[in-house]
């Protein structure tokens, strides 16, 4: 079945013969492989080019401050999942991915597109503060939270954001994007009636589409930071379950309110 | 519902309060961010110590090596799954870490438990020819493929194999495992009456065991470095998509062979 | 971590004891099984009531309808995967179902909230014309696809959209959304400058929508239809695999259009 | 990469051109669509051939036997993933149905095994108590827990399962599956020293098997129904959420043991 145009017919990210594996024109084994890090092979998968220093500095920096955070919900998806299916690691990585959404993990994303908005505006003509005054209306309208502030922990400062801008600053890439997400965090007051910090979502975007960075790629970067988080703990949960222990509470928490037949007495097991 | 015995209940890999983010035991945005590398935060995530100099560069080098070889089948079933779902990019990135199975990309880790038996045998008493041996013969009984042996396409060698155990050297960490999986190259043409080549699926946990990576958390290189690639990928699939092209393909490459009403006539389309 | 408000703690699905399990209020063994057909426990679980018999007859026919169209992408996607992690069936599953997205398969969630907004604006004072010429409108604005329309392969009808409106006739539960998915029909060549047919797509949620079934559920039904027809897939994986075949064939269809260093030449194989 | 021998190159289940689709060589919108069941469906899907009214009535006891138990981990699993990614219900749906593993849930497929090797044994010559203890020996030897015996609520006896026993009694196809499956409870106490009751994941692959329905399908029956269950789930969890309030409670029931810098306190929120 022939589903849409199939116009493009064409990659440009790996080929092979018997002898040599080229990546992005190179040679895998002989160029790549012992001579770079992972980080500097993430950012050359993406875009085709090997990375700055101070580009690296900056995607190492995002990747590791966004890798793990303890027994966030999609941690807790992937361990209940291997407890239950041991035999398929892979699949408990991929349950703590999915998880990775446009309200928990993923939301660099969102913030990116959020940012990437304001910032065209203003290039059509409107001042910056203008400009995200309105997009911040907008989503105000359409019910959405403002992507990228406000952490149900880190109330004050997340410390993971402040530390992003200060190395895009001394890596000499801090931009446009960056000074957007703080103006954004100086007319929160204003436009919401209380303020909300900055938190490492919306952080994340800022310093790497100022360096460059895709924003079409951006939600790649907390899902690969992730799964490094998500292996430490399945490596744990191998050695010291405790995925059925969260979830017997879990189960705990919650009360049944459907109906109930004469006599039915619910089990606090 | 409370499944099993459930009698740890505690983690040790992260913690926080408002204001400082542990990690391992580390204030994540003061020690962490900006000082270290994505490699080296994996390792200390997955073993709670940071790398040594030779242990990072191992690492770095398998995970380079793994990340990205082409169409291979967890990657067109990403790119497949993104164009169907644009909108959730982390489905298509679990669909390609779904693949990352025992038979592809997820060997390494059947590898990793086939050298560390005979290792456990040949500790035990035997000669390792002779442990390697016994192990690969009972494969054999178990009609099972011997893991870390033979590639469709480097069928003379795996050039990221050979790279690898020459960075162990390097590294000066090539030891016990790196021997055994060459020991087993050479012993193949007797065990199965056909050479085969050691694979990259094979010299990844050679070199990872070798420098104390844990056996439980092998597989777990694949999978993050392949999540590496499938980004790119997928950031390819949003500007020049080809997932419904390769469907197109696939489903043309397979006849029909079950019962015809009279006159059906299969479109070609 | 407390996410959000949390003011919901309760669940009306499902409570047991040691020797009863309620489904919805209901004593799971002694009342529902053996007495009642798996599509009968699916509306009762979904809407918290049995159907009746025309409410019965049309979900078992969305379900028949929309569970296998041969080797389409989320097909392929499952096998594929199944041939390189054989030992997890449940993760080529999941595999297979996270390409039911907007775009394919999962399209009768989205042409659902298309004839909802229509009905809410014809309830507001425009003629259904008018609703639905504007909201086409809004879509092609947004360059979104109209959903429930056009089809690769059928394209003058789709012969499981004409049945199912037939279906929901003879169950006397035709009534508003199916009307409007035929208004869209007749509207569509003025609107887009050319006909497309009602597809499957389209008729699941009319037909739906109309018999009592929750919007918010509506990608359940071909997400629960299409897991069936991967069920049947994965066997005949298991017994006479083309996963690896279909790959080989979808890597072929594909340039590369990369840099290459001198010399190289990419295999054919 | 041409993977495998690739030898088969066809498949049986579904063909189609403009106007007809053929399920099973029959015609899906004249045939099947509104004249059979999903059950129906299913059957003749997996196998080829319409159910007999027994074969019917078995598999949907199965079905509607397993499809939902509470907040189970794969169900939490599945709540808190929509929690964070409510843009992709497939993913949730995806998240749940990996937690059909080979412990919680999947276990009707290894069930299913154990038995097949029970009768086998039989069929070689051993009597079926022979048979049974030798496997249950080999079992306990390789530390593997007996499966489909035992169950952490339904310690007397599991509702389900004497159910579906009945059933398959009522609709005369208990054959030497179930019997076999009796006389392993029965030897549980001398092989193990203690009792274990069958529970849901014994009796299904026996009731089924007995039915012939495939072995190599048997994990499908617990993935299609549970599907049906995460469905209702996810209905209620975009209605009144608790997936952030499941995993809060989870959270809290686990200590951090890592190691902690001075005067660092460990949050309680």
């Amino acid at each position: 079945m022939k589903i849409g145009p199939q116009t493009q017919r064409s990659s440009a990210i790996s080929a092979a013969n018997g002898t040599t594996i080229l990546v992005r024109g190179r040679d895998l084994a002989q160029e790549l492989v012992g001579n770079i890090s992972f980080t500097d092979h993430f950012w050359l998968l993406v875009t085709g080019q090997p990375p700055s220093a101070g580009q690296r500095r900056i995607l190492d920096a995002t990747l590791v401050a966004i890798a793990e955070h303890g027994l966030v919900p999609s941690v807790q998806a992937s361990r209940m999942t291997l407890a239950a299916a041991p035999e398929a690691l892979q699949g408990a990585v991929a349950a703590g991915i999915l998880g990775c959404g446009s309200v928990v993990l993923g939301s660099s994303e969102v913030a990116g597109v959020f940012y990437s908005d304001i910032a065209r505006r203003a290039a059509e003509g409107s001042s910056a503060e203008e400009a995200a005054l309105q997009v911040i209306q907008e989503y105000r309208e359409n019910r959405r939270a403002i992507p990228g502030y406000g952490h149900p922990l880190h109330k004050e400062a997340d410390p993971r954001a402040l530390r992003l801008f200060q190395i895009a600053e001394e890596a000499g890439l801090a931009g446009g994007f960056v000074k957007l997400a703080r103006l954004v965090e100086t007319l929160l007051p204003r436009a919401l009636g209380k303020p909300l910090a900055l938190n490492v979502s919306g952080a994340i975007p800022a310093v790497l589409l100022d360096a460059g960075f895709p924003l079409l790629a951006l939600k790649g970067v907390p899902i690969l930071a992730r799964t490094a988080g998500l292996i430490a703990h399945l490596l744990e949960e191998q050695q010291q379950p405790i995925g059925f222990v969260m979830s017997h509470a879990a189960a705990a928490a919650i009360d049944y309110d459907g109906p109930v037949p004469d006599g039915f007495k619910r089990s606090d097991e």
